[in-house]
Order: C-alpha cells, then sequence, then structure tokens
C-alpha cells in the first residue's frame, strides 16, 4: 500500500515502513526499561495507531479529556497551559522518541490543564487508555513500565519546578538547549521565552551574549 | 514490653500498640491501593521500622542520598528547598497518613533537592530501599502499588506547578486550607508565606480578611 507522505509531498512513501519504524522506536524504547518478548510485543504493537498532524496543529486542548498518549516519532510538539490572565505558558517541548499527554487527565479521565500544539508538522504513534491500561495487566512487566514511567514523568515535572526557583534565567536556558538541542532553530522565540519564564527581550539579550563558534 | 512515650512523658505507652496502630493504618493506606493478603503482609510488615523525631528536628538534608520513605502516622513533616538566594522554600506538608522523601534521591540515589523537617514530635514509620524494591518485586500487585504511589506523587507536582502560575495568593490559600485542615494552627506563619510563595505581610492581610465563624 503506497502512501503520499503528508510532509514531504515530493516523495511516495510506504505507510507501513513509516508505521515499522514508529514501532521500532517504541520497542526499543520499551525493551530499554522492561523485558519484552516477541509474542508479547506481536499482541501489543497491532493496537498501536499511527497519526500524523499539520504544523501549528492543536491535537489537545485545555478542558478536553486527554484520550491518549503520543508518542512522537518525527517532528515537535509544545506542551502548555494558560496562566491566570489567560497568557500561554509553555511547560515543555516533546521532540522525538518521546511522550506527550496530560498525564493527569489521561490516567484520571478529568479535563486537561495542558494544551498541546504541533510546532512542526508531526508523526504519532497513539495509545488509547484501553490500551496503556490492557498493557498494565497483559504484559509480564506492564506495571514496572507503569512506574517507570509514571517516575520519569515525575522527575521531569520536580525539576521543571525546582528550576523555576533554584536556577538564574541563563542557568535555565543552558538546561533546556542540553534537553532540547536546536530548539531555538525549531520554534518561534517567544514559546522559548515562555518556556524559560522570562520575557523575549530578556530571551534576545540571553542569546546575544553567548560566544558564537 | 512497655515504653515511655518520646512525646507524652505523663503516660506509658505500649512500643507494640504503637508499632500495631501505625502498621494498620499502612496497610489499611496499601489495602485501598491494591489487594494485599495475609501472608504478603506478615512477610512485608515484618520489615518497617518505627522512628521518632522530635520537633524542629531536621531528619533529611539538601545533599544527602535519601535512603528512607517515612510514612507519617503522627505529626507533620516540612519538605523545603532552597532557592537560588538560599532562602528555604516550603515546598510540601506531610501530614498523618501520608508519604515523605525526596523521591528522585530515593530511587535514583541522587543528591537530595528537599531538607525535611518535623514541624512537631512526629512518629514514622520507615521503608528502606531495599524494603520498597522488595515490594515491588515481593507482592502480587508491588509494581502496581509502585506505579499508582509515583502517579500520585506526580499529581501532587504537576498541580503544585500549576497552582503556581494559575490561581492568584487567595486561590492557593484556599487551597492549602483544603489539603492541610488546621494547618494555621500547627505551623508557624513564615512557612505558610513561603509554602504559598507569597510575604509574609501579605499572609497577615489574607488571614485577616478571612470571615470569622
Amino acid at each position: 500500500m503506497q502512501r503520499k507522505c503528508l510532509f514531504c509531498f515530493n516523495k511516495t512513501l510506504n505507510y507501513f515502513e513509516f508505521m515499522q519504524e514508529s514501532l521500532q522506536n517504541i520497542r526499543t524504547l520499551i525493551a530499554s526499561l522492561i523485558d519484552i518478548n516477541d509474542e508479547e510485543w506481536a499482541y501489543y504493537s497491532a493496537m498501536f495507531e499511527l497519526k500524523k498532524f499539520k504544523k501549528k496543529e492543536i491535537i489537545l486542548q485545555v478542558g478536553e479529556v486527554a484520550k491518549s498518549v503520543f508518542f512522537v516519532n518525527r517532528g515537535l510538539l509544545r506542551i502548555y497551559f494558560l496562566d491566570k490572565n489567560q497568557k500561554e505558558c509553555t511547560f515543555h517541548f516533546a521532540q522525538e522518541l518521546s511522550f506527550a499527554t496530560d498525564y493527569e487527565s489521561f490516567l484520571r479521565k478529568t479535563p486537561s490543564k495542558y494544551s498541546i500544539q504541533a510546532m512542526e508538522d508531526t508523526e504519532v504513534v497513539i495509545m488509547s487508555h484501553f490500551m496503556v491500561h490492557d498493557g498494565y495487566k497483559g504484559l509480564r512487566y506492564g506495571e514496572k513500565l507503569g512506574r517507570v514511567l509514571a517516575e520519569t514523568h515525575f522527575f521531569l515535572f520536580s525539576n521543571k519546578l525546582l528550576e523555576l526557583y533554584t536556577q538564574t534565567p541563563l542557568e535555565r536556558y543552558e538546561q533546556m538547549n542540553k534537553l532540547f538541542p536546536k530548539i531555538l532553530q525549531r520554534v518561534p522565540q517567544h514559546y522559548i521565552a515562555s518556556y524559560l519564564n522570562i520575557s523575549s527581550v530578556h530571551l534576545s539579550r540571553i542569546i546575544n551574549e553567548q560566544p558564537r563558534n
């Protein structure tokens, strides 16, 4: 089955090759956390769904219940919330080979406090609520996988909170560049400024003061 | 075996009764999350250790590796960190029937970013690193318990972060009173102010503006 790639219009791509690559990426990630055998993988991977989003598309909106976990295979997502003045605050970027959702909304089926937007044309693998809970029970180490992913998610939030209090804007900027290499080339600067919780003017000053290689 | 209670000097208490009450509280909490049978409980509960701390005692210091999870049976703990000016910021209060540790430090064996201090004479049950990891493997639903506790911990951090951005100081104050009833009578006001991320003057104004019942 041949399909036109949504992003690369001058190139015809094999949909199944795309899917295989995505699934292989997820399997590698999962296998780095738990032991998963071929039989389990065959059963589990049949439930994944591939989806593509256009640049700027909103894929989760504050107030909706998050029904999916998105695994980013290609592209970049921005996770943000609205502050008390309804100003967008960028919380996180989900780059290739990482997960994105409002985890609390997804797990508790409560209205999402975050929105998610594609920063580039983005290809994700979708995991449904059923699939995740089926995985907890059905995989031999499913609950362990759930625990490790919850812990990883927790470390992310804990460090984000501490950074805001304990690091200077320059330190947060350096930390961001380590976490998300090339993010400055991929995302408009006002989103970066809102991620760092500083003004765009302050961000420009930091960027201009960096030594050029 | 009769022991003098560390906190109530005019009363002789049975150490084992104390321990039994603490263990029953933990068992009730665990049983609300997973199915645990008598055999599992007998094996697991034998590893708990009871410890008492005096008011104001520091029980975990920034920079140490957190070797234990504390389950508060009686009393109150304050979890705090130091901001970039070395000022103490209160992050959380662990009241009766809740857990406290630097979870990341405990799980990853890295230096703790938080300190923990007893706000009152406090009685805790201690779980060691070995015990927690043994529980993940040894209990039929140990990994599920680990997952649910990691998720709960994550919700706490996620909401704390969002509150700082999305709620007014008054809203944060009301939220705190729901989470920690009577906290105002138990903790000096400057710790409350630092929990709410406002000045002590601002906190006094909020308290004085509350309707008196």
